[in-house]
């Protein structure tokens, strides 16, 4: 039922944004529509065009969230730890994140833009941070190794335990018998970064 | 237009699993229906109930096929090659099908059966072919290890790649910039597959 407005602008963002992601997790990330959106805060659909430009930028805004959310629980995981016992920890939380909040975490990476749009600067940066903290620790790792292949590396490695994740969270891994995602992801970042550190 | 049949059973499952396949390549694999395959091959569908026990039997059908065509391919793809080429080569070659039979590929790993029900042990043979052509290297590769080892290093390793695959056929790779599909797979199998080795 429409409401007349209590809250400014900011706030109205928030609880949107905040709806966004109760969608996702109650119905599923294909759930989240304007109508719903609206429904769920109690405002009219047309209010959401008000705070945002489109349901893109509705959706992109409550990843950005989910995003800087699993970027401080990185952080986290990386406390006090050599780069290699980090990059693993990393792994192993992104592991976490993906089985914990799967459905936040798929709207992550299920959104696609609408018509193609290009994904706008302030939402790359973020996702920017979220490879710096990989290629941080593996400078760290590797201080001769050149920015490029520092930039190769962190993308393998997020592409590999995103794959274990993905199989993971979609009931795949199953087609190669019983093996724990953790087991791959382990096996993944410690012999990939074995190797890489070793080649010249 | 339901048609009084002309084919052999046999015949008939051929043609609904052509049908299965050429349906999830021009509609995409959601659009796969016991009705849209009846259509497609002018039977009614009650007839696609006389061929296989279910659509989940149906699919899996189609979906050994294509699963069959990729084992061969890969076989191709080692032949006269060291383990370490071989295993490259594999892997090149399930990212080279993955984006040039995008919906096949899709429908093959996007099928999920209904109602939890178990995969059939028909089926998981198939599955563990294509394992073992990856383990048949492996273990060439590195003789002294335990077939545990090498049952999860071939995990891993399509897990890795797979990863890439999944994010590259939907056009999620830009997230971390413009890496070729190709380098993040070359460069995951030969760091892995040198710290694989290395490990005691």
């Amino acid at each position: 039922m429409p409401r007349r407005s209590q809250h400014s602008k900011d706030e109205l963002r928030q609880l949107a944004l905040e709806a966004v992601l109760v969608i996702a997790e109650r119905d599923g990330s294909q759930a989240v529509s304007a109508r719903k959106v609206a429904q769920e805060i109690g405002y009219a659909p047309g209010m959401l065009y008000y705070l945002f430009e489109s349901i893109d930028d509705l959706i992109l805004h409550a990843n950005a969230r989910t995003l800087a959310s699993m970027i401080r629980s990185l952080r986290t995981a990386v406390q006090r730890k050599s780069p290699q016992r980090a990059l693993l920890a990393m792994a192993r939380q992104y592991l976490e994140l993906a089985q914990h909040n799967g459905r936040r975490w798929q709207l992550l990476f299920e959104h696609a833009m609408r018509h193609d749009a290009p994904v706008p600067d302030w939402y790359r940066q973020q996702t920017d941070a979220l490879f710096r903290l990989v290629e941080e620790q593996l400078a760290a790792l590797a201080p001769e190794k050149k920015e490029k292949e520092i930039q190769l590396a962190a993308r393998a490695i997020w592409s590999a335990v995103h794959g274990v994740c993905l199989l993971a969270v979609t009931g795949k891994l199953e087609v190669g018998g019983k093996v724990p995602a953790t087991r791959l992801v382990d096996s993944l970042v410690r012999h990939y970064l074995a190797g890489w550190v070793a080649s010249a």
